[in-house]
């Protein structure tokens, strides 16, 4: 707990990158750790307590004492290494489950590079330069996208984690599919991608962490839901 | 060696996250490893062979034994756990060093893509979606990446590394800085930059895994002159 208090995250409510550092916050039982939530609406995310931690006025933002690490994959990578022997070991120990762990977990930054130029297109690319064709396009990435991660998880067992045990591949995966699901993608086209949904869905460190802009209703958008 | 020789990297050249891996496999003293050297210009990158080892149809792709790890930062990581003890120690002891260069390393695949969009547009986007607003907001864009990345090395001392000793945090970055000098970035107007370049350019590692299309001139294109 003492660990815990000298840490500090600011955070935006269903942005996946926030979640993962809050997963992997409860998985190493650093409950207890400050934070505050921040309105991405507001611009909050631009506020001088942002840019003091992270330059980029990006959300998370995360300083552990003197230690700042923002970028959510380092912020899993340096917490799981700091806290080795506390709560879920997040590093698999047999080389193979290891290899295929840092595999999808890097792949799963492309996975929410493909889902945000979807998603945020709109925000990304001013009125005078919009395209339907991109807009297709951008879709079909995504499309092609979300099926890899059908065969991947068609290949492990059903109801199963990514590489082996719970692991940092899922803690930077999960949200997105979450995410993905949030914004209407169809259960009936990806059942390995809402199998491995619901199989994670009320997991403790996910349950307590998830999205509170989300609690209200289970309804979400409908932006995915023809792909 | 028998190590090595269970490895297979197939690579292009000039491709940052390939010399990435390239760089790694020197550093950890895997030198004989399999590696062949295919060309994107002929679409060799979404061949059989490469699709059999990366679905996604991009390189590197790399093969160790039976594990399989694309993403050049997975890979990095990967090749640092099974070979620890072997070559140089490129994750620093230090817990204030880890968070930085965890820090760094994952901001350097965020250079990268900047620096993607600026080289590649004309790739990345169909004639008839180009606009020079969005040409120039992407310029601007990597302007801001680089100036950051400026202001990291100001703060360490000159002619050093990202994050203390020589770590995965510089595998990962010097690629892309190699790549936007190459590209014709202003060496008077990012001091910085081209001091760290300059510090690393003969390393041994990055001597001998420099691609070799580069080797020929060391004039390279002028599409970053003006940023």
């Amino acid at each position: 707990v003492s660990m815990a208090k000298s840490m500090n995250l600011l955070w935006g409510s269903g942005s996946p990158p926030c979640w993962r550092v809050m997963i992997t916050l409860e998985e190493k039982k650093l409950q207890g750790y400050k934070h505050k939530l921040l309105s991405f609406e507001k611009g909050e995310h631009k506020s001088q307590e942002v840019l003091e931690i992270n330059p980029r006025g990006q959300l998370p933002a995360f300083r552990h004492g003197d230690n700042i690490v923002n970028e959510s994959a380092a912020t899993c990578l340096y917490l799981e290494n700091e806290f080795k022997s506390q709560g879920t070991k997040l590093i698999p120990d047999s080389p193979a489950e290891r290899a295929l762990m840092y595999q999808r977990m890097m792949e799963g930054l492309t996975l929410t590079d493909k889902l945000n130029a979807v998603i945020y297109y709109e925000w990304f690319v001013p009125e005078g330069e919009r395209h339907n064709s991109a807009v297709n396009r951008n879709k079909e990435a995504l499309a092609t996208e979300l099926k890899l991660w059908e065969s991947y998880l068609q290949k492990v067992s059903a109801g199963s984690y990514l590489a082996g045990a719970f692991s940092l591949a899922d803690v930077i995966v999960f949200p997105n599919i979450a995410f993905a699901f949030r914004f209407g993608l169809s259960v009936g086209r990806y059942p390995n991608l809402a199998k491995y949904y619901r199989f994670l869905k009320d997991r403790a460190s996910i349950k307590s962490s998830w999205p509170p802009q989300w609690l209200p209703s289970a309804q979400g958008f409908d932006n995915l839901k023809d792909l």
